[in-house]
């Protein structure tokens, strides 16, 4: 597809678009475009036609800022989630990945991001202020906060943690230590340092 | 996204989907899907669009094989290529991949993949015989077998060497040597074989 064209344009922007998916490059999406048409009844159509759906109904959640069809969303409104544990979460995908889990019953709330001076991102910009809102607005008995465990996140962790100092409601954060499955040679200092910290009875 | 449902049946559908794009697997499906959720003006809702219009507009050329939103395609109907010779390919890819050399400015012939007799593969599954019709027709005068250097694809190319036997054409195929930036270390002992016996004066 270079100076010379062989197929029309319409072939060449669904190239470029499908590049722009993470997990795509230019190459794949070469390969995932011409897939695409050739299966063009059993995937494209289907596919296009998802997206237009998302496009139409996919929203952001008013109250915890997860991305569903309905606002508030399916986790907000579901009556069987324990409403008085709220899990602080960076991004959808950390949500997500904690329901996988099916360890917790809770309500979440997405920060949509951390804190990071250097890139603009002040507390304004994250969902802070609607945390402490709903906090405050009673009924939540204990945060739990499940951000990342890299400088950011736990820079974000301990911010959030001041602003809720005032609140009558637990502040608590994921434990530290070896992953399960997960091989001492493999690991780093730090993670083992903090497994030993944390040891517990065996 | 287990057994408790945290969002519309919508985004499960198009992370399904997605999971079906090569190069995409269940877990980056899920990223891209999340991705292109909160991308949705500048790219959900562009590719969605796209998507349609292939779907609507891009055919398979009755000519050569090639897709395109033209039938006969650009490449067929091209004035300024030269039409005496066509390369013969396994697949659409393949084309696009000559293509970008920009090394010839002939016409092309999809095979639609290889002779496969345990896969049920046989002549009448290809273009072949489209093939013979188009040398037949006259005005060409070299057919250049750019098939995969393969068992599939050298068993392939004999056979459409027999079938063009009658004809007054030229039936050439690809060299084989050291790739371009190729280490020797690295190659297989066929390859350093077919570079030496094919070696040309310096």
């Amino acid at each position: 597809m270079s100076t010379k064209r062989i197929a029309g344009p319409e072939i060449e922007r669904l190239i470029q678009l499908l590049a722009k998916v993470p997990g795509l490059g230019p190459r794949s999406a070469r390969r995932a475009a011409l897939h695409l048409i050739k299966k063009k009844e059993q995937l494209l159509s289907p596919l296009a036609a998802a997206m237009n759906e998302a496009v139409d109904k996919v929203r952001i959640c008013s109250t915890c800022g997860n991305v569903d069809t309905a606002d508030p969303c399916m986790v907000c409104t579901d009556p069987r989630r324990d409403g008085a544990t709220i899990i602080v979460v960076e991004d959808v995908s950390d949500l997500w990945a904690l329901e996988r889990s099916t360890a917790m019953n809770a309500r979440y709330h997405v920060l949509g991001g951390t804190l990071s001076p250097l890139d603009g991102v002040g507390p304004d910009d994250l969902t802070i202020g609607k945390l402490v809102d709903r906090v405050a607005a009673g009924g939540v008995t204990e945060v739990i906060l499940a951000v990342n465990a890299t400088v950011e996140g736990q820079t974000t962790a301990h911010y959030v943690t001041d602003r809720l100092a005032g609140l009558s409601v637990r502040v608590t954060r994921l434990a530290h230590g070896v992953p399960v499955g997960g091989e001492l040679d493999y690991l780093d200092e730090g993670t083992i340092a903090a497994a030993l910290k944390s040891r517990t009875a065996f």
